[in-house]
């Protein structure tokens, strides 16, 4: 079965993302597609507006075979560990051929040159970023710079589009982790179509982004006016959602919590959750003064600086809202890759494809948080479980799901 | 200036404290009286149902001269380390002459003889200790069962009533303190009429305990159900405090924070916290299985065993909810006493004991958390901040509150 990865967050799962899965399908000739999907918590560190067992159902409902976890540790974090986490899992499948990703130049060749440049010799992109890191940068900014200056110093500066626009930095990114894993998954990648990456306006009658989507939501209340723009099995998924009180989940519906512990903390304690550096732990504390209301987004536009991007504040709120230890999600545990799928729903063709991988996984395979004890699978539990606090009416037996769920079957 | 010390929590103040603080004044012929209050959060580990400034308020209408805070570090303790921060306080001041405390006996002489003989060798007391602990017994019981046996080897087994019941425990602590600080404070004691501590029915037309009066409020949910049993002074407090947003706040308050606290942490995490002890981390992790509502009530009466008393298990709930970790609260730390004396609010008759302490008083006297960073004033003031965010429309400016806030003046 030729099977094709995909890599999605699906939040909501609009028309753009079904042209993204047939157009995969079709340039790979695949017969079947995997999906990496994030679950609670998602790349620009914000909780996904339905839960992971909905989306799975989205995503299976679309014409995806087989849902994949993404765990939280890589799916709430910049593109280079996001775009590693997401193509281990694919890889450690052994079932997937190819990965198609959409890119806005759909120029596979360069994105692929400018990942062997940045891959061939890891030390010296090491020894780059180290000197940009002591002076201060941010992490994701001295990433880039340093690899604008090793592609700078091979003379192929061209190539530093692939870290200018969002889809092209995941790309290469899922490039490099290929390479870093020595993947047999061969990629793809199609030329994004109609709307942005996170593009807030709708231009076209069928396709918008999914920021665009959230944003109509929340401005309208109405999930009818979703209807143009997603399949119908998307809205019915979210509308069922919705009657149980499980969505729409946004970063303010976990307002109380994050304050809560904003304020119980002092600097030192702030100071030990992931993502806190460069003296954010101190902002943070002292941002109170100013604070109109106890609102989230009113607190990241407080925080918010040229050094501090909102998607990096999102991610460091979000750390600290989950309990994420710097200690929990050092890069050595990050590179060591993923120790287990966590499989959240399947087709008949992605039984199939479970059946293969009894024997092609080169990790165990699991349905449920109750069959493992990893460091990794432990942080997704309690994060579906942070989540589901966030519900209208809030039980332990939503809180524990992540323990009791089997996947999602479409039959 | 003669003056009477009492230590309260008004919770909220009723014709018994009333009663209690009049016949204090009387019996050591005070002229002025000062109370040492626990702030927002209580001896039994249970959150006050109006502020510590409305609370100081009724202490000031009723009374009282000057009120002064006992930390949270102090407050939310068992008897020994509840009645010894309490005590230091008012020794520090340099002012108060007299301590005046309810006893279900009223016999200051047996309970005094008690004391002397449980601080009179405190090497003994504390091998004893020491081995009931190791036995696994919980501290409370060790140190109740310990003090037993020194008391029995003394052959003065009659003195145990001191360890019995729960104002002869406190009072017995009061005077273990006096003479472990080496105040120069004189004891006294009014036998407690009318309604026991805890008793939870009303049975008189004008005396009921604040047990009952809270619990008379849960069932009415009118404020006016407490006009025969409380001053009108603290009725007309209560409902501005209500009308406000701010009151009555409880357990059920703090739902969502404290689960989301107890969700996110691991059993390890939840053994840092002061007062998680003997496994009580396994137990909480546990409890969520056949937990069926997040109600802390519910989770209490699901903890409680024989060996963890709901109090006990407040206390430990409250020390998760407000992020106070054992290395925090040493006994070390404990037994070093106050460092600064907090004034919530005072007289005419109050500002002239504060003018006596500047000159009499052993540590600073502050009038806001901003005035030091001594470790137990920071935890208050991120009690208070706490204590906030369960109001009705919580803001930063009322979280913010322990460092603005005035003392309440009645002049």
């Amino acid at each position: 079965m030729r099977t094709v990865g995909v890599i999605v967050e699906y939040n909501p799962l609009h028309n753009g993302h079904l042209y993204h899965l047939q157009q995969s399908k079709k340039i790979t000739g695949a017969d079947a597609a995997v999906a990496v999907m994030s679950g609670h918590f998602l790349q620009r560190g914000e909780p996904a507006l339905a839960d992971k067992w909905a989306r799975a159902e989205m995503a299976l409902r679309a014409g995806c075979d087989l849902v994949l976890e993404l765990p939280v540790a890589y799916s709430a974090q910049a593109a280079q560990w996001f775009a590693y986490g997401a193509v281990a899992v694919l890889d450690a499948t052994g079932v997937v051929d190819t990965l198609c990703f959409g890119s806005e130049s759909g120029d596979l060749q360069a994105l692929d040159s400018a990942a062997e440049a940045l891959t061939d010799e890891p030390g010296e992109l090491a020894e780059r970023l180290s000197a940009l890191l002591k002076e201060g940068r941010p992490y994701p900014a001295a990433y880039t710079a340093a690899a604008q200056q090793l592609l700078a110093a091979r003379g192929r500066a061209e190539l530093a589009f692939a870290l200018e626009q969002p889809n092209h930095t995941l790309g290469l990114h899922y490039l490099i982790a290929l390479r870093q894993l020595g993947s047999r998954i061969a990629p793809f990648t199609i030329r994004r179509e109609k709307s942005g990456y996170a593009q807030s306006d709708i231009t076209d009658a069928a396709i918008a982004s999914a920021t665009a989507l959230r944003r109509l939501l929340t401005v309208s209340g109405s999930w009818e006016e979703l209807a143009p723009y997603v399949p119908a099995t998307t809205l019915a998924i979210l509308v069922r959602e919705a009657q149980a009180g499980r969505a729409p989940v946004d970063w303010e519906s976990f307002a109380r919590p994050l304050f809560h512990e904003l304020l119980r903390s002092d600097a030192a304690e702030l100071s030990t959750f992931a993502e806190v550096t460069e003296g954010l732990e101190h902002r943070i504390r002292r941002i109170f003064e100013d604070l109109g209301d106890f609102k989230v987004g009113a607190l990241l536009d407080r925080l918010k600086t040229k050094r501090y991007t909102r998607t990096k504040l999102q991610r460091t709120l979000l750390r600290i809202l989950l309990g994420h230890r710097k200690q929990q999600l050092t890069p050595e545990k990050l590179a060591s890759g993923v120790e287990y799928i966590r499989v959240l729903g399947f087709t008949p063709k992605g039984r199939e494809l479970l059946h293969l991988m009894r024997q092609s996984a080169s990790v165990p395979v699991i349905t449920s948080a109750a069959r493992g004890h990893w460091a990794f699978l432990e942080l997704d539990a309690r994060a579906s479980a942070i989540y589901a606090l966030a519900f209208r009416h809030p039980d332990p037996a939503a809180a524990l799901r992540d323990y009791k769920q089997p996947p999602v079957m479409i039959l």
